[in-house]
C-alpha cells in the first residue's frame, strides 16, 4: 500500500426531499448570493428549480441563474459563468443536475478568483489555489462530481475533452441527493451513469500496487451492489432503494475512497473521452465499449486483478483455469451484464459505423501523453490494438 | 434506507513518515500552540513524542503536555485538560495515541468553550454547539475516533461510561496514520483493536431497515478484509501490508459510511460497556465476548441479517439449512476467528470468574434506558439472558 491522503470533506445531504435543505446548506456554508448552474429542460419540467430557488427565497439567499448547460460540457459555458459570477457579485455556485452542470460549476469556480485562463488549469498550466465554494443538487448518479474534486471540460476549439483533479479545492461542500430526483431518468441514460460509476472503480481497482485488501474489498463490494441494484432501477425506474442504492454507490465510487493507497490507471477514461469528444456519444456508453476492450487487451500480459474480478465480482468459479482463462470468462460476463443493461458493447452498436482509429489514437496520445495508464502501460501502437478489439 | 447526512471531513494523512507533518497539518488547520495529549510510556519509549515535538517546533507551532491517559479513560483528566488549555492560551489539541487519548482531548474539546461542566454533554443535558479543533496522531487502530464525532469518558464517581455522538463538531481535522507505529502493539492489544473495529461494524450492520444494499456490501467488505489482515498481523507483526489494511479499515468501520441510511444498533457496546466500566477489562476483549452472545440470542426471534453475515462474510453454504441454521454457524465461525487471534469468548476467559449480572443488567439500563439496541429491542430481561450467555 502507497502512503495517501484522503479528504473527502463533502457534506451529503441524503434521501426524500432533501432539495428543500439546499438554501440551509447554501447559508450554512457562507452564501449570500448563489449562482445556479442548470442543464436542459427536465430540471425545469420537474418543478425542482423552482424549489430550490423557493429553498433559497426562504433562506434569503439571493440568487441568478444559468441554464442550458450541455453533456461533454464546453469551455464557452464557463467563461460566460466567470463573467456572470464578476458582474453580479456571486459568491456561491449551486450546481443543479449531474456531472456536466457540476464540473462546469467548478470551472466557473476555479477561474474567478484567477486572473488568467481558467483552462490554465486544465491543461496543466497552473495548479488550483483557491476556488469558489460549490454546492450540488444532484440529479443524475454517474459522473460522482458530487463527492469529488475534478471536473472535466471540453474545449470547443480542437474538442479537446481534458480532465482537472486537485485535492479538495474544487470538493463541492455539500450535496443534496434525492434518488426520487432520478425517478425520470430514462433506462439509457440510466445504464450509462451505471457504467460510469462502474468504470470510476475499475480506473483505481485495476493496478498493480500490492497490499490494498481493504480497498479492494470496498471496491468489489461496490461493484456487487451496483450491479445487483442496476437490474432493479432498469425493470422498475420508481424503485426507491435502488436508485438510492445506485445514487449513493455513484459518489463512493468516485470520491477517492476506492483509489487509496494505490497507482491509479485512468487509460479506460482517456480512450473515451477521445470517443465522446469527436463522436459526441454519450461517456456512459462510451465507457461500456471501451473497458471490455481494455480488459480483453491487458489481461495479455497481466491477467491477475482482472481475474479476481472475475472471482470476486463475477462469480466466476476458478476450478482448473488459468488466470487468463478466468480472466476472459469474467469480461465475457461484464459484457453481458452491460448488454442486459441495453448498453452498446462494440462501436457500431455505439452507433459510430467507421470510427477513424488512426484519429483516435493521435488525439489521445497528444493530450495525454504516451505512455498512457498504470495497470498495463499503453504506447499507440497498444491502444490502436484496443480501439480495434472494440470492432 | 432512510434518510441520512454523511459528513467525515477529517483530512486523512496515512503512510510511513506520515508523523513528520504533524506541525504543518496543525498549521494548515490554524493551530498556533498545541495541548499534546498522550498515554503511557511506550509513545515516549519509541521516540514518537520527540518526532511529534519536533515537527511542531519546525512549523513554528508552540505546545504543552499532557501524558499519562490511561485505558477506559476517566473524566478528571479532562477536568485538567481544560484547565491547562485556559491557563496556557491553547488553541489546537493534538492527541498522539489511541482511542482514550483521543476521547479525552475530544472531551477537552467540549469542555472548554462552554462554561458549565462538559459532563453535561455525555450525560445528554447539553448539545456540543461549538468545539476547539482536535488533529490525532494515532498508534493503536481500534476505537476509531481519528475519523469519528464520538467520544467515549468514563466518570470516575460512579463508573459510569458514557458515550458521546456528534454529527461534526467533535471530528478530528486530520489524521496521521503510520502502521509502522502500529509494530509493537503487542498481539492481545492487536487482537482487542480488531474485534473492536468488527463491532463497530457489527452495530450499524446489524440492522432491520430495508433497502441498504451498498451499505451492507461495503460493511461486508471490511469485514472480510479485516479478519484475513487480522491472521496476517497476529502472525506477523512487522507485516506493513497487513497493518495498512487493518488501519485503514478501522476508520472506516467508524467514521459512519457503514450506518449510511439506516437504524444502527449499539447494544452490544452498551453491553460492554458496563463490563469494562466495573471490572476494567479490555473493550475489545469484553466485545469478544458480548458479540457472539448478542447474536445467539437476537437470532432466536430475528435470524435474517445474522443468516446474511455468515452466508456474505464468514462462508457459510446455505444449502437446506434454516435461516436460523446458517446463523447459528456464522456464529460459531466468528467465536473460532475470535479464539484464532487470541481473544476470549466467555467471561471466565475473560477473567470475570463471578460477575454480577444483576448489577450489571441494573447499571446498564439505568445508564441506557429500557429497552436498548434497535435490531432487537432488549429490556432487562433481555440482556439478563445475554450476559447469561456470557458464562
Amino acid at each position: 500500500m502507497n502512503n495517501f491522503t484522503f479528504w473527502s470533506p463533502t457534506k451529503f445531504v441524503f434521501g426524500r426531499d432533501t432539495e428543500s435543505l439546499t438554501g440551509d446548506l447554501v447559508k450554512q456554508f457562507g452564501g449570500k448570493k448563489a449562482l445556479i448552474v442548470y442543464g436542459g429542460g427536465s430540471v425545469v419540467r420537474s418543478g425542482l428549480l423552482d424549489r430550490v430557488k423557493k429553498s433559497l427565497d426562504d433562506a434569503g439567499v439571493a440568487w441568478e441563474e444559468m441554464g442550458g448547460i450541455c453533456p461533454n460540457p464546453t469551455d464557452d459555458r464557463v467563461y460566460e459563468g466567470i463573467g456572470l459570477v464578476r458582474a453580479h457579485g456571486i459568491d456561491f455556485l449551486l450546481a443543479v443536475g449531474g456531472g456536466s452542470v457540476i464540473d462546469t460549476a467548478k470551472g466557473i469556480a476555479c477561474g474567478v478568483p484567477y486572473e488568467g485562463d481558467f483552462w490554465d488549469f486544465y491543461c496543466g498550466k497552473k495548479v488550483v489555489a483557491t476556488a469558489m465554494p460549490v454546492g450540488v443538487v444532484l440529479t443524475i448518479p454517474a459522473a460522482g462530481s458530487e463527492g469529488s474534486g475534478n471536473s472535466v471540460i471540453t474545449k470547443k476549439d480542437g474538442l479537446i475533452k481534458l480532465s482537472l483533479r486537485t485535492e479538495s479545492a474544487l470538493r463541492p461542500r455539500f450535496a443534496v441527493m434525492n434518488p426520487e430526483l432520478t425517478f425520470t431518468l430514462p433506462p439509457y441514460q440510466t445504464a450509462c451513469g451505471i457504467v460510469d460509476m462502474m468504470a470510476h472503480i475499475f480506473e483505481r481497482y485495476f493496478s498493480n500496487t500490492p497490499g490494498c485488501e481493504t480497498t479492494d474489498r470496498v471496491a468489489e463490494g461496490l461493484l456487487t451492489a451496483i450491479m445487483g441494484e442496476a437490474r432493479k432501477v432498469i425493470d422498475s425506474p420508481l424503485d426507491y432503494e435502488a436508485r438510492a442504492n445506485i445514487m449513493w454507490s455513484s459518489t463512493l465510487a468516485h470520491n477517492g475512497l476506492c483509489g487509496t493507497g494505490r497507482v491509479e490507471d485512468w487509460a479506460s477514461h482517456f480512450i473515451e473521452h477521445e470517443l465522446s469528444a469527436i463522436y459526441d456519444v454519450a461517456h456512459g456508453a462510451g465507457l461500456a465499449v471501451v473497458n471490455p476492450a481494455w480488459m480483453t487487451y491487458v489481461v495479455r500480459t497481466n491477467p491477475s486483478k482482472v481475474a479476481q474480478f472475475a472471482v470476486r465480482v463475477m462469480g466466476v468459479v476458478p476450478g482448473e483455469k488459468s488466470e487468463r482463462e478466468i480472466a476472459v470468462e469474467g469480461i465475457a460476463r461484464l459484457k453481458s451484464f452491460y448488454r442486459s443493461i441495453g448498453m452498446p458493447v462494440t462501436l457500431g452498436e455505439l452507433g459510430i459505423a467507421e470510427p477513424d482509429i488512426d484519429r483516435l489514437v493521435a488525439k489521445l496520445h497528444e493530450h495525454k501523453g504516451n505512455p498512457i495508464g498504470g495497470y498495463v502501460k499503453l504506447t499507440p501502437a497498444d491502444t490502436e490494438q484496443i480501439y480495434k478489439l472494440m470492432l
